[in-house]
C-alpha cells in the first residue's frame, strides 16, 4: 500500500539566464528579459512528493515534520533570498532555468529518503510556469 | 482514449494522532501537538480522478453529477462536521493519518465505480501537506 | 501617506457550536451539525491588516518580521492544534464562532501596536466562509 | 534526464450539451441544466505539460515563451469568446463536454512539438470539476 | 461591535455585451470580443458581506446557513446555467457587464437582510477582473 | 451608482532592502536577509481598483481592456524583470519596501484617471506579505 506525501514550501531568489559564451545578442535571443544583467527575481514555490509504504505503527509514509526540516536545511536555507547565479555553487556553471533548478533540487533531497522511498519535485517559477522532475 | 475526470469536495472533522498502547512521552514523540487529547481539526480537501474510456454517446466518462454524489454520500455523509477517531468506525483501530484517511477514502468510493475504471484519491490536510492514493 | 501592511498565517483548531443553557434540540436547530457533542475542526486562515504611515527611514509601516512574530506569539502559539471550546480561556464562556474568534484575535494584538496603528482582522473558516473586524 | 514544463492558460466560452438525436426530455434526463438551449459558459483553466530532455545549451525543455505562443495560434485564438457548439468546428459533430474539449485541445498541440516530447493537457472547467488527457 | 460575515459562492452563465442601437462597427470598437453574437460564458464567483452585530445569544452576525440559502434561492436559481442576455429579465435593457450585474445582485439580496445590516458585493468574471458595490 | 473595477497584474523583479548611510550590522539588523548584496527577487501580484460611476451606454465604469493596457504601459514595462535598486528610477533614493513600492505605482497610475475616480492599489510581495495604498 504505497501512498504519496506532499509538502509545499517557497523561497524567494534572484537569477538570470545567459551564456558567457554568447555575445549579447544571441543571449536576447534566446532568454529576452530574463538576460538582463541585473537580475530578476521570483517567489520560487516547491512541492516535494515522497512515496512509500504506510508504517503501520504511526500511520506514516513520512513524518511531515521530518520532511518540512529536510527541505529547510537542504533547499530553503540553500537558496531564499539568494542571487543563484553568483551565490549558489550548483549554478557556477550552469544556468538556472526552472528546469536546471528542480534538477538541482531534487539532488539535494533524494539521498536523504529512504532507498525505497520515490522522489517526485515540482517547482512553479511563477503561478503560470512550472516545472516537475521525478528523477533519472 | 482514456481521459481523467476531476471532481473536488471537502469535509471539515475533528481529529488527534495517538496510540493507547504507548505513554504519552512517546505519543508527544512521535506525533507532537497532533495528541492533543481535547483533538484539534482540519478543512479536508479532497480530489477524486476517475480515469476511464469516454462514452461516445454522451461525450462523459462519468457523470460529474454522478460523481459528486458518490462523493457525499460515501465521504461527507460519512466525515464531515464528524469527529473522526469517535464517530467513525474506520478510525476504531487505525491512526486517523492523513495517509490511511486516504486509504479508507479510496476502498469507500472503489467499489461503486466500473471495473474498467481507474481511481486515485487526492487528499488535502492544510493547504501545505497532502497525501494522495492510487490503489494496492 | 498611511499604507496597510497585510500578513497571513493560519492554525488548527476544534471547536464545536453549542450553549449548556438550551437542550439539544434547541442546539441542533441553530447550530445544526456544527453542535456535534465530539468536535469538528478548521484550518483557519488569517490575515492581519495594519495601516500607519511609512516610517521614512526603514520604509516600513512595520517590519513583516515583527508582525509575523506577534501573529505568532499572540495567536498560534494559543490557539494552534487546540480545542477551542477546552483549552483557550477566552472560549470557557463564549461560543467560539468565527465572529467571536476573530474579535478575540483582534483583541490580542491592538495592544502591541502602536496607537496611531489601525488594526483589521480577517479569518477563513472555511475557504468559502470569512469574517472580518476593525474594531468597535 | 526528462522534466516536465507547464504553463497555464485560460479561455472563456459558451456552450451546451445536448443531442440533437434525442428528444428534450433525454437531453434534460442527462445533461440537465447544461442541455439549456441558450447556452451557458465558462472560464477555462488550462495547463499544457510538455515532458521532454534538457537541452544542455540552454537549460530549456521547451522555451515557455514557445509554449505560451503556440497555446495562444493553436487554443485561445481558436476558442476565446468563441460559442464552443456554433463557432468551432470540431463541435460541429461531437458534443462539448470537458472530455471532448481536452481531447481536441491535445489534438491540436501534439503535432506541434517533437516526437520525443510527451504532452499532457489538464483542462478546468471550473474550479471544482476538471480532466486530464494524455493521448491514446 | 460590528463584524462583516462573507459567503463565496458561484453561477455559470453566458452573456455578450451589445448594444442593439450601435451598428455592429461601434460595438466592436466599444466591446470587442465580448460582443460575439453566438455568446460567451464564464464562471461568476460571487462574495457577499453583510456587516451587522453580533447576537449574544448565538454568536452569530447572521446564520451562514441562512446567508447561504438566501444566495442560493436570489442569485443561482435566477442566474446559474442561464444566458443573461436572453434568460434573466433584469437584462432585457441593460448590458450585463460586470458592473451591472453586481448592482442587479446587491438589489436582489438587500432587502431580504435587516435594515441595520451592511451589504457589499464582490463579483469575479474571470479570476483577474472583478467588481464590487456597496450600495447607493 | 459608484462600483469599484479590479484587475489583477503581476511583474517580476530582483530588489535588495539597504541604506548606504548604514553600515552592514545596521542594515543586517534591520533588514535580515532581505539586505543580501546580491540581490534576490519576487513575483509581484499587483491589484488596481478603480472606483467610479457606471457609464449607462456602455455598462463600465473603466473599460478592462484600457485598464489593462494601462497597467501594462505605466506599471509592467516599468517594473517587469527589473532591478529595482538599479533600473527604475523612482528607487534610487528610495528604498524598494513593498510599501514604497505600492506608493510609487499608484502615483504612476492616477494621474491617468478620472478626477472623480477613486484609486486603491494592493500589491502582494508574496502570497503571504501584501500592501495596499489608498492615496493621501
Amino acid at each position: 500500500m504505497r501512498v504519496t506525501v506532499s509538502r509545499k514550501a517557497h523561497f524567494n531568489a534572484a537569477h538570470r539566464l545567459h551564456r558567457a559564451d554568447w555575445d549579447e545578442a544571441q543571449n536576447a535571443a534566446i532568454f529576452g528579459k530574463c538576460a538582463n544583467e541585473h537580475y530578476h527575481g521570483h517567489n520560487y514555490e516547491l512541492i516535494v512528493h515522497v512515496t512509500g509504504t504506510i508504517d503501520p505503527e504511526t500511520g506514516y509514509v513520512i513524518d511531515m515534520k521530518v520532511l518540512r526540516d529536510l527541505i529547510k536545511s537542504e533547499v530553503e536555507d540553500a537558496l531564499d533570498h539568494k542571487n543563484l547565479n553568483i551565490q549558489v555553487p550548483e549554478f557556477k556553471s550552469l544556468i538556472p532555468t526552472a528546469e536546471n533548478i528542480v534538477v538541482v533540487i531534487y539532488n539535494k533531497l533524494k539521498s536523504h529518503l529512504n532507498t525505497d522511498q520515490d522522489l517526485e519535485v515540482e517547482l512553479y517559477e511563477t503561478p503560470r510556469n512550472f516545472v516537475k522532475y521525478t528523477g533519472p
